[in-house]
């Protein structure tokens, strides 16, 4: 198939469109990054790689990351994560403490902030250096080791950390956080920090289509149950109260990241990642979701 | 495949398992099913039918008629009823009506009991005879005309909806309900009262497998963008608050009734239903969950 | 003291004020009522009564009479009411569903509408003739038989009770309603429909400030200490989300009504009925809420 | 009136009770206190003193001081502190997220923990010496400078204050914290410190029962009118979800605090202070409670 036409007229048909987002405004380093800059990247099981735009800049994934590490603590510590964070959807937005206070401070998932957290707890429990690991774990997906850490992201978003700070607190409250905050905070932000080209994101999760194996270094990262639960979470789950709506238009489990990344898995065939900083009232990227849903349209393809 | 086979050596494991839900107590038809009863039945989209155990017995399909009375509403207004009901997984147990009044009467997705009363309103409102309209809808995809209402089913929901129907007045007082309730209300009882065996329940869910043509009559019953949305819909909002762990465990898009059945897709596959009657605490059919995971795990086959 | 020159006073001066409410809008006869009436009346324990402007004109007292209601059926069945409703605030408005739902069906207290419809159903289990001996009930304390129900309101608010139906049958689905629901509705609907002046309500209220003697016939309606607990609960919960604010600007336990009618009570020394009929955001009489706060300010007494 | 005669015959059947409670447990200070401990006072407004059993023995008064940080920041800010934190019932326990959720940082009532942070961060922002002073503001009103913070129940409470700092947090994240967090936690778990005999809490709140000024060193603390609204919101809200049933029981406004205090204040006429250290499900001090129920009913007078 030739995507790059297909990626080409899509973006040409959404560029006439009424972009009415804006970029993540909190932080300063999300708030400053050209609102014009689009990339997309589709790399596939055997090894094809498709892309349009900006697809070699780097830019920060943020929540992507989340499907990432909650995919290296699944993978040492099996189902007994989930006795800590839930898989179902929230109905909620990402933020949202109202659940966390009704159910004792278990997260319904680990695609929101909660979740996420808990699970950045659980890597602090069992991993030696859990910085250095976790690169660790994405360089051998990816088999490249240029990935890093965005200390100033990690630094902004600190700085104005308030609502994360005050689920990890709550859960703390509910015994839920076996660390010291600081500890678990400081390599969440780090993790959010990440930053990573379109090409790379594509590259990284498509392991996620392949079973859980790597299609660049060939190394089983999941094992193909793993990879096919964790791809259900994501559908899911991936786009905190916007997941049903994401489902429906782009029919791919995906997740998205307020750096206005998204990337979505087609299990048996490829993944793609793609990229535009503004962003909709529910935090997720505009044009990305729209481009999603125009492209599995115009392919015809879903897992639906 | 043979799924004969599988279905049998997976039902031996499952029914040496302890069995510690109970039938459906509220209404006396399917409180005194006996709960022993078992049966699978399995349809492709070429046609073939794979069944076991008692598979040709008629049981109460409840909230599973939500998905063809959602198909038939979508199928004739389009997108149109989204402005009157929702697509996001709610994150709260079947009828809840704390959504409900945060959100001003309009339900979160078609298949909480909310959504479908909203569906039924509906149908009531576009449709000439409702209950002859939506049987024939039915029985255009299978071919057979044979699946009716049971009539004393209906009755006896009625007497003790109290709870339906505060939602049904709620949505009234929001301006979100049309028609006259306790027409709305009938129709929804009537069409919750439909009786099928598992082999009709495969055999009209097919269409869904098959880009919402049924594979029996070859009538276009959907669209097939329709067909997947359905499907996504299925997948985010089918078991209430068990639907990221259905997702996760069976990697189907399904939906369950409170009578113990459940029906599961596998697009451009098959679709399977199973019947089991005991009830786990979220109203999904206990035994009928576990041989849904069990099967997809045997025959390693899932969306993800 | 010469409480008219106060009360004309004050009226003076919130008569220049800008007057943003609106009547009730839900029922034409609430809605048809002359904006610019005002009446206000005080009755003291001895027998003096003092009014100014439209004093003797019947209005509907709507939710005023659900103190009444409770007291008749708190005489009757003493603490044991308290198994079906609570004495706690509700911190929501009116007519909310989710504290209802979240608490088993037990409404927080018995001055909004669920718990009122509790009180209700209690009245129509124990009473041979509820509408008659309800009446009865009033005439004894103020010993004149003209107070009526007004049988068009009734049937008005009956027609458009989407909401209260939804309350209703909700607490009838978790087993708090004994009785056939449109018989406690219709009951509830009559209670609300009574009309009185602003000196029949500040009369029959000062039993309230008298330990429970009817300072017009000199029966005793309630015992001391029934008295001095409904007049506690109105102090908590007589303003639905506004008791608060209630309390701190006039300091007296009071209860406000739908069609613009305050009445509070000064225990000891005399009750205070105020009649306008526009009402804020919360639905409480916006003048009159100010004018019980000027006059208590003015005379420099509170209970605190 | 013979009040130490009553306080004894009262204490004697209260003895007898099966007392089921237990003592705050999350820090060893509090859970130490020998749970047999009990002391009443009563101080009238003329500036006599009633007493019995352990009125001489020092507690922590622990939320008891929220009434007087809200004087303090009343008596300097007047009534622009309603901008940052309401007067309404809660209806929630003390510590609850839920609702600073939905209402975007502003606590309902001063008197819960998050509305009581609020106040601290207040008097952070307008005190020299936030310590010092509010101290010296205590001390003013009681002619004795002996009362004083407790450095070790303060940071026992901080080192456990989970909860705590989520509230914080969440409404930093919403702008309602002006001040550095730690600053404004260490004052608040300072003030909460303060340990006093039932006498020397009867004596400050007296000024609460004389219109803002203290019977005993003849100052104006508060204004009258500020004093009746100080009054008031106890009412309502000094006893967190069992606000009404204390307000229907007991009849008086008041204040709990989990070291098992409590006071209690009848305008007009005296303060009373009870200490004993067992709580109730809700936190409130069990046999206090009951005691101030049997004394205003033995003594037949209470607002109501």
């Amino acid at each position: 198939m030739n995507y790059q036409e297909t990626f080409s007229s899509i973006h040409s048909v959404l560029s006439t469109l009424d972009n009415t987002g804006q970029t993540a405004q909190y932080i300063p380093e999300l708030a400053a990054v050209n609102p014009q800059k689009f990339g997309v990247s589709l790399y596939t099981i055997k090894g094809e790689l498709y892309n349009f735009g900006n697809a070699q800049e780097k830019f920060s994934i943020q929540s992507i990351v989340k499907v990432l590490s909650l995919a290296m603590a699944y993978s040492r510590q099996g189902a007994q994560i989930w006795e800590r964070v839930g898989v179902e959807p929230s109905g909620t937005p990402f933020n949202s403490l109202v659940q966390l206070e009704y159910e004792q401070g278990i997260p319904r998932n680990p695609f929101i902030n909660a979740g996420a957290i808990v699970v950045s707890d659980i890597l602090v429990s069992i991993l030696q250096n859990p910085e250095k690991d976790f690169l660790e774990f994405i360089h051998e997906i990816i088999g490249d080791k240029s990935i890093q850490y965005n200390s100033s992201i990690a630094e902004s978003e600190k700085s104005c950390a308030y609502r994360n700070l005050a689920l990890v607190h709550l859960m703390k409250s509910f015994g839920n956080i076996e660390n010291d905050i600081d500890r678990v905070m400081d390599f969440y932000f780090n993790m959010c920090s990440i930053c990573m080209t379109t090409d790379e994101v594509a590259k990284v999760f498509s392991m996620l289509a392949n079973k859980g194996i790597s299609p660049i270094t060939n190394t089983e990262i999941l094992s193909s149950s793993s990879s096919k639960r964790i791809n259900a979470i994501m559908q899911t789950c991936g786009f905190y109260d916007e997941s049903g709506e994401f489902a429906y238009r782009v029919g791919l489990p995906g997740k998205s990241g307020v750096g206005g990344g998204i990337v979505a898995v087609h299990p048996g065939q490829y993944s793609i990642a793609v990229w535009s900083p503004k962003l909709n009232a529910k935090g997720n990227s505009l044009i990305g979701s729209k481009f999603l849903e125009a492209f599995t349209t115009a392919i015809n393809a879903s897992i639906f």
